[in-house]
């Protein structure tokens, strides 16, 4: 689970927020990764995403390649190829940086129709989030929403049914956009991600009951809440991702074979909680409305979480998670 | 091992400024606490002290002391009770806020003449930092380092000798100041941190071989950097703090019995890595002179380390050492 933007002063804001409570408590491992990419000191979410789906640190910007804008198999194609159900799910559009780097493949995370494409390429079991039209409104003239429908994934949409009026038909693949562009912030009335999150992990653990699965849940608009130095705007979409992994953790008490795995790309803003605040009301202080450089906390729950504890590379987040699903480098 | 106002982006700039290493990344074990006092979100050093030391969350400026005034109970007196062997070392005045906490009780951390004074009505085997003057140029005209040598105590000061020239008699306690104010920072030619630690380690263990030993070293100008805005302040004390903790961490490495634990009591400045920085050169901001109140790292290596895993008060870090030394409550 990534909250992209989310580092340590937008967990603890959020936490105060809450009365100083957050499901991340719950989480007996914690450990921190060095979010530098290739290029950068100051990582994009791009490079930040690829550094977690394949184990590269490549330049900011990169969907899914090396430097050399080589192709670097991500942990999400892997997954399939053993036979585990796999998903995607964001509050931004599903082909926004952060999700695409763990199915496609592109020079530059700006390529979003062909990002689009890379759905179709795989046989990802679930993906949920927003950019309806980057599938059905392209430069090349062809409806991506109906391919799929043809390859067999039960296809819909905003337009159609809400996401907790979604039945889920276990015997299909599922794709389900929440909005033409992007998802509405949480405070404008966005409420699908927790109700997503529980749907897409009963889904794909009935998909595949025997092997598993793996499913990357993104809260993406923490980030935009630190570009616009908005507090208000970082920790109620902070909160709404926390709530959503308490359903997740919720499932994996339950279910006892899941690990769960909280981080973050970068964090954004330079957000502090400046002197004046009150566990009701933060005083906010931001020192950018880029991405900064500092260390970025990982939360582990669940067989192999003390894998995540210590301090390591942000690409080192890839080999832990094979080492916890136990692939073998080929 | 406190290193004041030691936020999450102190140690990352120290890292990526040493290199990108840090004796830190050795420790197995990573938590966050949550360091806002009784009186307010943001604390000062005082009332972050007193909570490691004693378990109590007191307002801004107490010393050793809960939010009546009455005295608390230290970590450092239990272990003297104990038959432990006991310490403190800082690079500041030995009477400021950090180190007063876990020997002294007194309503303000102003009362230095005062603070002074509890380094006679306790037991402790070592003490080394700054601030002499509270000790020989004082209203009450005593003259305590007099006082200590009646006491029995091998007392010594910056104008007597060196550090690196003691020679340690592990017969007597040891009282050494290493300034008649504050020392240095490390930047202006400070250098004994590293060498007093590894003294004092050694001297202690030997002051105890049998029941153990509890140290507390503070590295106290992370916190002025901050209050400065200065990153280069900032950075090299961070560096200089983190070369002790490698010099303690050899210790405990070959004693196999010693608990290590690394922590700040808050963040100071609101420092963020800005866009723009390469790990040679860090472009910082800053969104305070005074503290923030952001989750602090914590980091473990030894026996019973997995117990400051998680997130927690910071007054739980009392309780998880006491649980470690094994004391009961009375």
């Amino acid at each position: 689970m990534i909250g992209d933007g989310m580092g340590i002063t937008q967990i603890t804001a959020g936490m105060y927020s809450n009365g100083n409570r957050l499901y991340l408590e719950e989480f007996p491992i914690v450990g921190l990764h060095k979010p530098y990419s290739s290029s950068n000191l100051i990582t994009d979410s791009a490079a930040g995403a690829t550094a977690f789906a394949s184990g590269v640190k490549t330049y900011n910007g990169a969907i899914g390649v090396s430097p050399d804008t080589s192709a670097a198999r991500t942990i999400l194609e892997e997954a399939e190829e053993q036979g585990l159900a796999t998903g995607l799910l964001a509050t931004s559009t599903i082909v926004h940086a952060t999700p695409a780097a763990f199915i496609a493949h592109t020079s530059s995370r700006n390529n979003m129709e062909d990002i689009a494409k890379s759905f179709l390429e795989t046989e990802i079991d679930l993906f949920i989030g927003g950019g309806k039209k980057y599938f059905t409104e392209r430069k090349d003239g062809r409806n991506l929403l109906e391919e799929l429908k043809q390859k067999g994934y039960y296809v819909s949409d905003y337009s159609e049914e809400g996401v907790t009026e979604l039945v889920m038909d276990y015997s299909k693949n599922l794709a389900y956009l929440t909005d033409r562009t992007d998802p509405k912030p949480q405070s404008k009335g966005r409420d699908f991600l927790r109700p997503a999150a529980m749907a897409a992990t009963y889904f794909l653990d009935n998909r595949s009951p025997d092997k598993g699965f793996f499913l990357m849940i993104e809260g993406a608009q923490i980030d935009w809440g630190g570009h616009a130095n908005s507090s208000n705007y970082i920790i109620s979409e902070m909160i709404d991702f926390d709530e959503t992994i308490g359903a997740v953790l919720d499932f994996a008490k339950e279910d006892g074979e899941t690990l769960i795995i909280v981080t973050a790309d970068h964090e954004t803003g330079g957000f502090a909680i400046n002197p004046g605040s009150t566990m009701e009301k933060i005083k906010p202080g931001f020192t950018t409305d880029y991405h900064t450089g500092t260390l970025i906390p990982v939360f582990a729950y669940g067989p192999g979480s003390s894998l995540f504890s210590g301090i390591y590379e942000n690409t080192a987040i890839y080999q832990k998670m094979k080492t916890a699903f136990g692939f073998t480098d080929q």
